[in-house]
């Protein structure tokens, strides 16, 4: 399934629930940092991670993300390849000249 | 863009630099923890957050995501409609039995 | 120097810059992630942490945790002393009988 | 109660549960983000913070960040103050000349 598709069914799943009202871009990063942090937990004190759990929290970090993307009228595939064009700058690999 | 697209050229963005022995499961879920916060700064004491410094940032955090997805063997679209099942069962939609 | 003199000196640098009107409890809160984040990212990668960066970025959540108590009227050591008393229940230490 | 109590309390308290070898400077800069976030979600979705709820997870976060200033050797108390003297220099009261 792609982007768009997940994007459509998360965005009828708050509406049919009126949870729209709450996702304003600022309460949206707040959601994706709480999610990213019970993420963290998974490994906290050096464990390994229990993949169901693991699977799940980052499920909800990508759901906050996908609803934020939609948000501020942002494609998630192409803001991070845009992203990953100033990296490539910033870090050549080698072979490549340095800009 | 497909996600899987996307995957192959952070695979491959990441493979050139040889960054791949640091994406431990563990380190990827820090580094999708850093990034979110960095998202959130951009509306730190209650600010709009820029447009473009939003989207960079939501980008950083999507590219851990994804990473971490793929070193878990997750497709991320599965994920987020696999954990949106549970939370149906939680928050049932108003006129949806509830189980 | 106690922590009531820390947060004396605290407060009055808020106040000379009118800072104060920004530290609502939400606000000091989300800062305490943010500069969270700061302090994790001296370990990203599995790095060793710059003793100066750590003790940098310590402060600055620490600075955050003070303006916190101070604004919800809590006592920095006695909330700490309180919830050590329900951690000492939930974990008792071999010997103690577990309630 | 001062700092040096309450830190000498934190570590009785993790020697007798034998929980100090878990306590490396980059798993207690872990936990202070996780538990930040939990104090974060007291004011999800512009809620107001339940008292007792916040005092509790408020101090969870400054307990990590007691065990970890005193696993670094640092007094913080000083390590706040010395880090306000840096943004003293960077944000002037008016009045005082910038540097």
């Amino acid at each position: 399934m792609t982007s768009d598709r997940v994007i459509e069914t998360l965005r009828a799943f708050a509406a049919e629930r009126d949870w729209g009202r709450f996702h304003t871009p600022a309460n949206l990063a707040q959601s994706i940092s709480i999610e990213a942090a019970e993420l963290l937990e998974c490994f906290q004190w050096g464990a390994e991670g229990d993949p169901q759990h693991v699977r799940d929290e980052l499920a909800d970090v990508l759901t906050y993300c996908l609803l934020l993307a939609d948000r501020i009228g942002a494609d998630p595939s192409e803001i991070v390849l845009d992203k990953l064009e100033k990296t490539r700058v910033k870090y050549p690999a080698p072979g490549e000249a340095a800009e």
